[in-house]
């Protein structure tokens, strides 16, 4: 399968390239790295991005930004970050990256189960994480060409180990890359694929 | 108590106004009817909104536009009304309307079963009620001096007639008004009520 991987430098992101890249060609794009550049905040920049790279049998996004704080200290600036990177980046992956999905293909997000498992300090990345997963319930109601479906990882340990936490609740990075390879040769269709299901 | 309800005009929010009013002190908001008016497209307004009505023991929203319609019709307007107005501007209400909220007090928004029980047409929306959802879930382990919560309605019969819908899957707007009591008068915090488990 030709696979386009958005979000492909990231650390879960090099771990589905990996895991992915014997069996299938991977194209990788980010916001400053991969083989095409991407910023998921612009419309257009994604609309470039499908022109570049033309028709994919799958597309993966582990890629979108947004901030954690204290709810007190998340910034108007912070809510629109989640909105229209983490969330709207990827809800436009699919209204503009359907029609570059061959027939029977796939595209499959990234949220998080900070959507149903919130902490503190997660409420906007919360926020987005379940509109994520409500958006793909719902639009995969009305895509029939392709399969529509987002992985809700928990943390991965080694994000965690950089950040100074026990890493023992933790999924690598390695073994979070299986629900997205699963989402990719499965047959679910308006699914959140929680990582706990698949190792 | 003294509660400030916002969407006061619409079909949800009279029939709130009509349970809430025997034994409560209901003041009523809307964009362009109630006692105050407020768009809660705009943060000034919300602001100037609470300034002007001061400290409450509940908050209550019945408030929220967002547009139903087919998924490749779907305009980036839509979204941006889906996110700007029925989510952000009820995360809005919390974020700003909190100091204005007495100790021990509330503030309950809506959302709807369409977070997940979607339906074609439904993914703008969807999406915003999952955001709102899983918001509430995650804020809700911040704020410790009120409780936090959101009413998923079904729809309710009036509007399933006045849309020419089959009723008999509805529940009536004064029936749907009994899960937004609850949510003032007990003591639920960071949760999502269904209307079907108060009816």
């Amino acid at each position: 399968m030709k696979i386009l991987l958005i979000g492909a430098t990231g650390t879960i992101g090099r771990a589905v390239a990996a895991r992915l890249a014997d069996e299938h060609e991977v194209i990788s794009a980010s916001f400053s790295g991969g083989d095409v550049q991407v910023d998921l905040g612009q419309s257009e920049s994604i609309k470039a991005m499908f022109e570049t790279v033309g028709k994919v049998d799958a597309v993966i996004s582990t890629a979108g930004q947004a901030n954690f704080a204290p709810f007190q200290a998340l910034s108007d600036d912070d809510y629109q970050l989640a909105l229209n990177n983490k969330l709207m980046g990827q809800v436009n992956l699919v209204r503009i990256g359907a029609e570059y999905v061959k027939q029977g293909g796939s595209i499959t997000l990234t949220s998080g189960v900070l959507s149903r498992q919130p902490m503190p300090g997660s409420a906007s990345i919360s926020m987005a994480n379940g509109a994520l997963e409500s958006f793909v319930k719902a639009a995969a109601l009305e895509l029939h060409q392709l399969r529509l479906n987002v992985v809700a990882p928990v943390f991965v340990k080694e994000t965690m180990a950089m950040m100074g936490m026990d890493t023992i609740d933790g999924v690598s990075a390695a073994d979070t890359a299986i629900a997205y390879e699963a989402a990719v040769t499965g047959d679910m269709h308006g699914q959140t694929l929680d990582i706990t299901d698949y190792i």
